[in-house]
């Protein structure tokens, strides 16, 4: 039998797909790698993607795992050679179960992430891992990649949320790592090994994720600052008067809700004018009317410090989803403005101020008029630091001619802060040059030790990561 | 030249020992293993400890990493071979860096916990790793072991506070992964394997850890519960009513308090006779009057709903610190008591009451009147459950008549729990027979790859963990 076969024997042959359209899987969402699988194969339960790798193993056929396809950096699509096995987790969808007293739930990678947000959310618990595409991704991407999103601030990154893991090792044997536990210290930590490795080192196949109590009412404000250094020193007020109630803190440049207003006229302007604008959001355990008044203390010491000059404070729900609106808008402002160069940077929050002046002065030198739209998330020290063509340039052509360069001018510069070239993406394919190139040797010795002892054969999502 | 003449030449000769009392390094401090060195080294830099290192790769010498010296399992010692070269940390002991508007604080392994606690604290800061040897373990020790404490229901375990590690690798290099970041997606997750292999991976010399701003006030309550039902449901109480302000969450039975008033008459018993008491820490943003009215507030809401049916706040900063004397007396009235054998487990915090009660019932059947102390850190479902013998045996008979069967006992009940037999301790020498008993097979399978895979030599602290 040829691996197809064996696959076709192990899954059942209505999940092994080889003919029609299989864009789905072999184009990633936002078009940017399109490949081309031998099959996609779709296991329903965790024996059999133990088995679907035994066989691709036994036929030294490589795998690519796939959770809901909305990866950025072309980690979860073949390559082109018509020669590797894209291994769909989507079937895997099951919660295991939920267990409100240990605040814990336990699903299948193929969850889709809102499915479980939901799911804790019946029982008045909180999932707290919010992004983007929690629409469509599932558990296992957000695992495999260790996804960060909006919460980050108050409760870590993805591999902050998980207490144990089920895994497929690239052997198709099991590792039943699975664990309600807070604390396990009984060898070494291969949670967090998977977690983030992008199915390089195994395939997760479920987890075990920590939930919270709902909070009684998330409230935001918006808070004026001259500088980002009184951004900065905001965030440290805010993180002193407010603890973990301070659940959210993103910055917004000028120019970036300039090209809000401009291409989305509708939409409210609440602190016109500001260089920079906070976007605060706290999480209260008592009550709405509790978290506005210490906004309010908080915007008042800040407006006396002179950390801010300008504030409000939502005074409803509505106010509070039209100010996170705003934030949300400013990908599709850009998008409506032209083609622009993306990074998802990271530099210690106190050097945040430096990098920017230094890196924006370093691209006006070299591009003059280029714009940068600079926003993020400033509790993490993660900037959506982006560069837009200057105005009147064709973005198309600035970004073909200059990506590579102005990347180099960015990562150069975040380097210098000590900082990460990709605080939440990933590597996939995209910036695996990146990472050969950037990364501190002894690390880069280490992962290649790391991937050869658990993937001897190299047939875990090649040519990602390492 | 020999490795000692090697040794010398590479840290100078003061600071390798092979004469006199060299006790403060063979013995650990609960005087249960001692071994003897070839010879005690102390480096003074990270550059000396990879010179070191490489040193003793070349002459094949074994090496076992050292810190304070206060680790409960074995882990830190020679073995009695004499052949074994005992690497102390203790004179890296320089704090690198303080960052306070990034809440980062970076320091050499050496340093003593208490040491960068004030060091945080003398910035306004707050560094939430509380144990009882923090006047003399090391931060290095509390990573190599990832180390939990009091603070974990709020913080985590030492992993959950490095945000970045440089280590000396097996083959004596310097990976510098020294990070203030809280968001870095750039590869394998080094820094968790690092954390909490106990030394059998490389060694850790400075490292970056997460500050928090001190809170406003922390206030203790205790609450007395017929049920650890109860207990679990004032937990769930606790948890949604004061949210992250919930920093302490220990459970005391009734037997582990009536030992601390056998044995110290002179200290207070504010709820006598409660089958369970619980002591609740909250740590408040605002101020001692608020926590206190949330307190009171919770207790009441929990005497309602019948969870509790008698508490106190404490009205002072000497009341709590009582309090608190009260908990950390268990295992002194224990030693008073008699010898008596000791566990460190967790389950999942909801199965606490069913495993008590099994584990109760089976430890009774075969040894009628055995006398259970259960206390510890409910919040994190880890239980310090304790066995005296019967009233009247002798406990040092008893312990080494029937501490291997009594451990069997409790790790099989701990097993069909899903709990651990180690859950802040770590397996040193100690449990490493237990770990390849009941740690899941391919676990084992990839930590021995791992091991394998960066430590060829297999001479980093031989002997311990796998």
């Amino acid at each position: 039998m040829n691996v197809i076969e064996e696959l076709r024997a192990t899954v059942g042959a209505a999940h092994v797909l080889t003919e029609g359209d299989l864009s789905a899987w072999e184009l990633d969402w936002r078009k940017r790698w399109r490949g081309k699988a031998l099959a996609v194969v779709r296991p329903g339960s965790t024996a059999e993607v133990a088995a679907a790798v035994r066989a691709c193993a036994a036929a030294g056929t490589a795998i690519v795992p796939q959770g809901g396809n909305t990866g950025l950096v072309g980690g979860g699509v073949p390559d082109d050679s018509g020669r590797q096995v894209l291994l769909s987790l989507q079937r895997l969808n099951r919660i295991r179960a939920v267990d409100a007293a240990n605040l814990t739930l336990t699903a299948e990678a193929g969850c889709v992430l809102q499915t479980l947000q939901t799911a804790a959310a019946e029982q008045g618990l909180l999932l707290p891992l919010s992004l983007a595409a929690e629409g469509s991704c599932t558990i296992g991407g957000n695992l495999a990649t260790n996804a960060g999103g909006t919460q980050v601030l108050r409760w870590g990154n993805t591999r902050e949320l998980c207490l144990g893991l089920e895994v497929v090792t690239a052997a198709g044997e099991v590792w039943d790592g699975l664990s309600g536990l807070r604390k396990d210290n009984t060898g070494y930590d291969l949670r967090d090994l998977f977690i983030g490795s992008e199915g390089t080192l195994g395939i997760i196949t479920a987890a075990t994720i920590k939930l919270a109590p709902q909070p009684a009412a998330t409230t935001t404000a918006l808070a004026a600052c001259a500088t980002l250094q009184d951004c900065v020193a905001l965030l440290g007020l805010a993180r002193s008067r407010l603890g973990a109630g301070l659940t959210g803190f993103e910055v917004m440049n000028a120019f970036s809700l300039e090209l809000v207003a401009k291409h989305f006229p509708a939409l409210p302007r609440p602190l016109p004018g500001a260089p920079w604008t906070v976007l605060l959001e706290q999480s209260d355990t008592e009550g709405e009317q509790q978290a506005r008044v210490r906004f309010e203390a908080l915007l008042e010491a800040a407006l006396e410090a002179g950390h801010v000059h300008d504030a409000a404070v939502a005074e409803s729900l509505a106010q509070s989803r039209a100010l996170w609106h705003l934030r949300e808008s400013i990908p599709l402002a850009q998008a409506e403005e032209g083609l622009n160069i993306k990074h998802d940077i990271s530099v210690p929050v106190s050097r945040i101020p430096a990098f920017v002046a230094q890196c924006d002065a370093a691209l006006q030198r070299r591009w003059p008029g280029v714009r940068l739209v600079d926003f993020g998330h400033l509790g993490d020290g993660n900037l959506h630091y982006n560069v837009q063509a200057p105005a009147g340039a064709d973005g198309a052509r600035f970004m073909a001619e200059h990506e590579h360069a102005v990347n180099t001018v960015v990562f150069d510069c975040v380097a210098e802060h000590g900082g990460s070239f990709s605080a939440e993406h990933g590597i996939g394919s995209l910036k695996r040059g990146e990472l050969a190139l950037r990364k501190h040797p002894v690390a880069l010795k280490l992962m290649r030790g790391i991937k050869a002892a658990l993937d001897p054969q190299g047939l875990l999502n090649p040519g990602r990561v390492v």
